[in-house]
């Protein structure tokens, strides 16, 4: 299988680690793809995705699945001696999925549209309207509060364990780099858990 | 279990639908929830949900579960004789997610947030961006001239049958009328599945 991904990129890296957790990386060929040259808005890369997005999974018989949690949930359902990501359970399937909708609105897309309104990084494929960027910025702020507190006591994200809940929120805390926040003391208790997720080995790939 | 809800707005909608088509809708009480009124923002309807969105799932025990998609697992998994709507095989539950993930950021939050920021319905609670919504109402257009062309000669969205995917293409597209955007002749194959999907009795609850 190939994995078309940007190393760069928070969506790839939750793929990666996804699949580093569940012991799998090995089981597809990363191929890179430059996003700020525009390898993937090549007609090649929209016929894999139309959305033109990384990451892409590329199945053995060609077949393409695109999006991070579709290709999760691909490797959760066909894998599944490896360890449990998204839920054994109806109720623990339905925490994880709570929990991966809200840091997908409300701290991922906020953090995503912050950076590429302010910044205009992507100003050759998209209009920024800065004014917007900043409420999403300040939406980042809100959320990251929320999450300190919610985190307070906990080592997880849910569920009392390790789960594709907790990959996404450390994926995404890490990116909002490029909106200048960094977890720091102000937020002890997501600090202690952003901590504990850098030292997990799959933090690493 | 209780469903708290909002009968006109589009994740109610999918819910019901999604329960409609289980023949489930017995097994949830639905509450209304005034979303005009602010009943949202209670610190009663906070603890339930504390992004403070319908719909809100509380079973009998009084566990609560947020956002639609959490729901509709819930249901997918808790009762596994109803008809499946998210995916039997690994690449079924992949292609649906996808799916379902191309519709929430390429059609339902740009037509989610034309709404918010060209008509100021919540300005009481947010800041409006006129200039960030008409882009927004601008994308909707474009990802149906996409879902045209992906339905020529098909009868849903994916899996060769009616999934979770058809029943949020269906309730954006209808929630589509407040950017004054129809389904109309000018969209013709999505117009012959609008039509189908609409004669379908889960479209009526």
């Amino acid at each position: 299988m190939k994995l078309y991904e940007t190393k760069t990129a928070p969506n790839p890296r939750r793929v990666r680690m996804f699949l580093a957790e569940k012991g799998l990386l090995d089981e597809v060929e990363c191929i890179e793809i430059d996003l700020q040259k525009g390898e993937n808005l090549t007609p090649e890369f929209a016929a894999k995705n139309p959305m033109k997005k990384v990451p892409v999974l590329e199945l053995d018989n060609g077949t393409c699945i695109a999006e991070t949690m579709a290709i999760c949930r691909y490797f959760e359902i066909a894998y599944p001696d490896t360890v449990n990501l998204l839920g054994q359970s109806a109720l623990e399937q339905a925490e994880i999925e709570q929990w991966l909708r809200w840091l997908d609105y409300y701290f991922f897309i906020p953090c995503g549209m912050g950076f590429q309104h302010t910044s205009g990084f992507f100003k050759d494929r998209m209009t920024p309207v800065p004014e917007w960027g900043e409420l999403c910025v300040k939406d980042v702020h809100k959320f990251m509060l929320f999450l300190n507190e919610h985190l307070e006591g906990k080592d997880f994200i849910c569920c009392d364990r390790f789960t594709a809940a907790d990959i996404t929120a450390f994926a995404v805390a890490a990116f909002a780099r490029v909106i200048k926040i960094r977890v720091d003391d102000s937020l002890p208790h997501l600090l202690k858990w952003y901590k504990a997720m850098q030292s997990r080995p799959s933090a690493e790939v």
